[in-house]
């Protein structure tokens, strides 16, 4: 196991009519004016930002509202948060949406402070050094960015998607009613579902030896996820179904299953490029690209995945051939992705072939290599895509 | 699943020589006057105590030393902390040690604020208000104190030990380092094992529904420990195993693997008027009392007993039998304790039978119940302090 850090210092509460405290936790936490930034009008239509401004009236705190988030949330969105939050002088943010919302509410955290263009913290070029305290009303089991220190920003000129990571982004308090993602569509609760089932796999595909805790605990939200899932996907009302998978998303994302060991983020990079470039869901993305990479990488540690087909996806160790495993590992996979409705290639997704030169540009690797449990070159990551092109069951 | 509020906020910093940043982390988090707080003199004669105040020294923070913690730790510790921290206007407890010196230091950090008498808090009469800032130096992986709301602390007239939980006495930050629990005895590491195992089976063994993501977190400790805890026994230097011991120890009590659940802590208070009389190790007296409740109450969820046998144990289901599967689990935890060199009744603890009217009386049950998974009345305790006489192999 290596060294490590981990801090997550946020005070969730979570279950049914929860959102009503919002008012008394911003007080708690000290904001006297705040920013509530959202998404669509089916936020307002569904009665929840009215309960949620209703919960800040009688505190008595103040508030401005933004909405407009897109899914995939653009930094245009962002600097105009940014402006407003100055103008109006608001000194805590209260995310009420899914991640995307949640994401936008941590760009303009962060960029309000900040004397230059917030881009520059997304690009690298300067890290994260102050934001304004950040509060969450989740609507969605998926981002993960309820508890965590990332923030995932599109520029619109170019439809390039970047990524800031800092505690200092981590929310100060996040509100989870499983209640709020009963009426999510089927599609995207499934898009949810993959996503936090990725986080936990870039974590799990590891070269660090000796890390049975978080092993273990990678699996415990797998195998939930993959009991849980088809039963929302079944009954979109199940309330104990979603609680699960609501608690498994935050568990997935917060880095205590993750702690003390390399990781691979690469098949979040390379589905970055792809929604950044259709537009299409982050998490149809990973359906499609999760498997694909597995399938490129997993000579690299074949009883790594054996673990996995074994342990999470309860299927038979072959001791005679447990490279056969590892294959049926990955294939079970991508049959429960299309159990959920998931695509699982190029065309399902709604890509082009001919476009993987443009995407492998877009990744900006050169000559070089994107680290991870293998190293991809352009060459590498060329056939991850064609993988994810040919891939059906 | 159940409503619940979660947090966590302690900021953990895990691995080799990570003591020497703790007077980094007191400048961090706002100390300036340092009560070190320790327990035998075995933290001074390895070097670890000097190390910490190396650290301090280094970022010009004023330190005073308060050692002789024993383990069950006492009041009377507790009132010389308060009256060494007032007078010399401390204002940042550390703790060097295991569960006993962090629930010392904690009952100082909440009796310095409060005007009367802490034992009050201990005995529930008030609520913890306030607290002085607490931080750890951990040397053993068992109490989970590090990232715990929870202090236990022991009332030497008439041995009573009684506890206090509040979010203000979680720790600003802990310092794990696996290597300084390499030189524990085998007798010490068991006895840690067993109190972290016992920790998660206290939230395992619940009337709640559909908790998949917490009980297959649970078990992703559970298993952890059944596979590190032999393996440290026997090699007692083994790092990795030390360090996915000490983080599950970490996990296994800050709560996110018991949250959304009924719990059911009556292990813990059986086996703690066990230890308050005989001053025996706390984890020894749970090997010795857990499984005997087990065997108690498995009759009123033969299937929880069943699962808890295949997945965390590996025990084949009996199908045809699941009260055998259940019987079966319990039996390959009691040789699992056995294994790690633990008593499992009380002739190997050095209890005696015909005290049980006096334990029994202790628990101060009265005509009442304590609730629980089961609800225990004085004939149910009394039998279970029978079971774990008459327990063997």
């Amino acid at each position: 196991m290596d060294n490590f850090q981990f801090y997550s210092p946020t005070e969730f509460i979570f279950g049914k009519d929860t959102e009503s405290q919002c008012g008394a936790y911003v007080k708690k936490y000290g904001g006297t004016k705040v920013l509530v930034h959202y998404g669509s009008q089916s936020a307002v239509k569904s009665g929840l930002l009215g309960r949620v401004t209703a919960s800040l009236e009688k505190e008595g705190i103040e508030y401005v509202m933004l909405g407009g988030v897109q899914p995939n949330p653009r930094d245009v969105l962002v600097y105009e948060g940014i402006e407003l939050v100055r103008r109006e002088k608001v000194d805590f943010i209260v995310a009420v949406g899914g991640g995307s919302v949640i994401d936008s509410a941590k760009g303009i955290a962060v960029g309000v402070p900040y004397a230059g263009d917030f881009w520059d913290m997304y690009e690298g070029k300067i890290p994260v050094q102050a934001a304004l305290p950040v509060a969450t009303v989740l609507t969605i089991a998926a981002a993960g960015s309820e508890g965590s220190p990332s923030s995932v920003v599109t520029k619109e000129d170019g439809m390039f998607k970047r990524g800031i990571g800092s505690d200092l982004i981590r929310p100060r308090f996040s509100i989870l009613n499983p209640m709020l993602t009963c009426t999510l569509p089927a599609y995207q609760t499934a898009c949810g579902a993959t996503d936090i089932m990725a986080h936990v796999f870039e974590r799990y595909f590891t070269n660090t030896k000796e890390v049975e805790i978080t092993d273990r605990l990678c699996e415990a939200v797998l195998q939930t996820m993959v009991k849980e899932t088809p039963r929302v996907i079944a009954d979109p009302n199940n309330y104990d179904a979603r609680a699960n998978i609501m608690w498994a998303g935050m568990v997935a994302h917060n880095n205590i299953v993750g702690v003390g060991r390399s990781q691979d983020w690469n098949s979040h990079g390379l589905e970055h490029e792809l929604s950044g470039l259709y537009d299409v869901a982050h998490g149809a993305g990973l359906a499609v690209m999760m498997p694909a990479w597995m399938e490129y990488v997993y000579h690299h540690d074949v009883m790594r995945f054996a673990q996995m087909a074994v342990r999470v996806f309860g299927l038979p160790m072959n001791f005679a051939n447990p490279e056969d495993t590892a294959v049926q590992g990955i294939r079970a996979f991508r049959e429960f992705l299309v159990k959920i409705g998931m695509p699982i290639n190029f065309e399902q997704l709604g890509a082009k072939a001919e476009d993987i030169p443009v995407l492998v540009e877009k990744l900006g690797i050169g000559d070089g290599v994107r680290e991870g449990f293998v190293n991809l070159d352009k060459a590498a990551v060329t056939r991850i895509y064609e993988l994810a092109v040919e891939a059906s069951l």
